[in-house]
């Protein structure tokens, strides 16, 4: 029997605790141990919960407890997190965890510890919620040189951009709508602005190149600013609007950003809609693969936590190799980084003239009932120097970068 | 150093030297150990390539080689693979291997063997082509009870209804293209027959339930009776048809079957075209996940062979715990499945009297261009049931099952 301690009863937390009850048979045979979970940590009672007869509101009982082996960190949020995440590793307990505020500012530094006492620190539900993506980058995807890693990371806006393109409604009718189904938080920044995706591509840029990626060094841009208008002239292109998490390796330098792209109908990505999630990588020898599922909910995020507490049991004693090196990965500047974009700018006298002179053959664009603007698509050209451009153009309306 | 042999320098053997050689740094990062190719297995000469410097047509050669730790077998067939496999893992080597052949007949006993010599047998090439699924299924859809497996998993029958779908072209023309191309064998039976998807469906339910599946067991149908005009009637129904392999869990009894199904275009697998493979997996906590990829071809292929050799490095003297008994697994009676069934039929007098009696309310379907017949989808019933009334119902032109 291995004894487990569960820091956190919120949604994942209690989802942990579920499928660890319901699923006991099949989750002990595979761990090759009994499963029990022998505290839950939370500041609140549950009077009436089964649980409050594990529960506690005192780490110190957890971490003073030699019998509990395997700790799962499901708090969110890096304080205390990363206090109670770093006790445990260097008690020699096991960690596994959801946490991708946690994992993308200290994910290294608790490797190390792990490794240092025969422990193992793990954090499949931290990017990609139920998809196993973390350890198929660590164990799977190991003969390939990676040239790129894409994905849809982001639960709340791919369910936002998604009734935004079916149903041709705007941004704040939607996020609203997202909200009252509880889709989104009522603060829901770090989602739309981009900082949830942010944080995920840099953890899986780290795992599949070996050393670290600082997630506040990515550039990065929300979807608040995409209109109903977009929609239609992506219509009109036959393409979707996602906002992307990418990692593209260029000559041995990194570059990433989180952006909304327009994506080709034919981009498998670009089908991928509401809550679900998708992760593409593209290695030398395998080309391209897909990972789809539900980036998110307690159930999803619950198995993929409870998958690491499977491995930790299985690996006792023993560390799971993670290359996950402190130092930084080598990145190239962001304004080298080169794309596409798709312009909207106002229609005012000599623009076509203006839009030629400074971006070359274009290729334009129109959409439904939208007037008074002209939309393109330029070549590919750095980010550089298109930023330089773009403060030339003209009064812009809106700027997509464009993957196709 | 870690020095390896590969049986078989065909075009996933080739593809295997070539991976090593062209992503050595990265390969032996990640392995933790240089890996080196000491014995290329083969009964050909190569002369002037580079192998043939560490060519040898003996395999006592590579088994009395007590350097040789690991032994790549991507020769195919049953013989001699099963025969080399298994003396290489009870002399203590680990295996990797592409042979779906192999492994659906024979690897509960190697798992087994490998398990006694401390060493391991890896074969996640052998479904799924460079689709990183056999190590997730073993290692990380740990913590869901699974309800269903369901693949698009070979993919020159894929590339073949593809191009039905998109030309409207007959099967016949197709297949001699395919075969043109290189991506169908002169004799296609196994593709076009569905025993290649067979084999790897069985494989997949072996690992993901933990016991045997007779491959032998598995009702399978292949891609020949489908026509011209099945498309047009999938295009009627927004369906793609797909050769799918498929396990259910209905009440602990699995159903396995392999046969062309129409799925609604709004399924992901109806969006996976040419030769990609793609496989869904549905669990009760993690509910659907799919991978996708490319299930066959000399880099993918090799691609996913090197992932297990840099895991049989990795796991040098420990065994990865791997589930598949000897024991069979509990199936139901193929003829308790239930599922509903797109049926075309003569257009004799009386018929619509005679369905509606036969199978109650049924959807009637018609295609552009298409007359004589009769077509409908019927409600959910067991297979038994329905081959019962089919027979009773007259001139049948076709039937294929129907998901959704």
């Amino acid at each position: 029997m291995v004894n487990i301690a569960v820091l956190g009863y919120g949604t994942v937390g209690s989802g942990v605790v579920e499928v660890i009850n319901t699923n006991h048979d099949i989750v002990n045979k595979r761990a090759g141990e009994e499963i029990r979970i022998k505290y839950v940590l939370d500041l609140r009672d549950f009077p009436g919960d089964p649980v409050a007869e594990i529960l506690t509101h005192d780490f110190n009982d957890i971490l003073n407890d030699d019998e509990v082996k395997v700790v799962v960190e499901v708090m969110g949020g890096v304080e205390p997190a990363y206090t109670f995440v770093k006790k445990s590793l260097l008690a020699g307990k096991s960690v596994a965890t959801s946490n991708k505020e946690l994992v993308a500012a200290h994910g290294s530094e608790l490797i190390a510890i792990a490794k240092e006492h025969a422990a193992n620190f793990l954090f499949e539900a931290s990017a990609g919620g139920g998809i196993p993506i973390i350890r198929p980058l660590n164990s799977s995807i190991t003969a390939d040189d990676i040239t790129e890693i894409t994905g849809i990371l982001n639960g709340t806006t791919n369910y936002i951009l998604t009734k935004m393109a079916n149903e041709g409604a705007d941004y704040a009718t939607v996020l609203k709508q997202a909200q009252d189904l509880g889709y989104a938080e009522r603060n829901p920044e770090a989602d739309v602005e981009g900082g949830d995706t942010c944080r995920k591509i840099a953890i899986l840029t780290s795992i599949a190149f070996g050393k670290n990626l600082d997630y506040a060094t990515i550039y990065t841009e929300g979807i608040t600013k995409i209109t109903a208008e977009d929609f239609k002239y992506a219509d009109a292109m036959k393409s979707a609007i996602k906002l992307l998490g990418t990692t593209k390796n260029v000559d041995d330098k990194l570059y990433s950003f989180v952006a909304p792209v327009m994506l080709n109908e034919t981009n498998p990505l670009a089908k991928i809609d509401d809550v679900f999630n998708g992760i593409m990588v593209h290695g030398n020898a395998v080309d391209d693969i897909m990972f789809y599922g539900r980036g998110a909910g307690k159930l999803p995020t619950a198995s993929a936590v409870v998958s690491d507490v499977v491995d930790a049991v299985k690996h006792m004693g023993t560390n799971i190799m993670t290359i996950w090196e402190p130092e930084e990965l080598e990145t190239g500047d962001f304004s080298d980084a080169v794309n596409r974009f798709f312009v909207r700018v106002a229609d005012e006298a000599g623009i076509e003239e203006k839009i030629n002179q400074l971006f070359g053959d274009v290729q334009y664009v129109s959409a439904d009932g939208v007037t008074g603007e002209k939309a393109f698509v330029t070549s590919d050209m750095t980010e550089g120097d298109f930023q330089k451009k773009k403060t030339e153009l003209g009064s812009i309306i809106n700027v997509i970068r464009v993957a196709f």
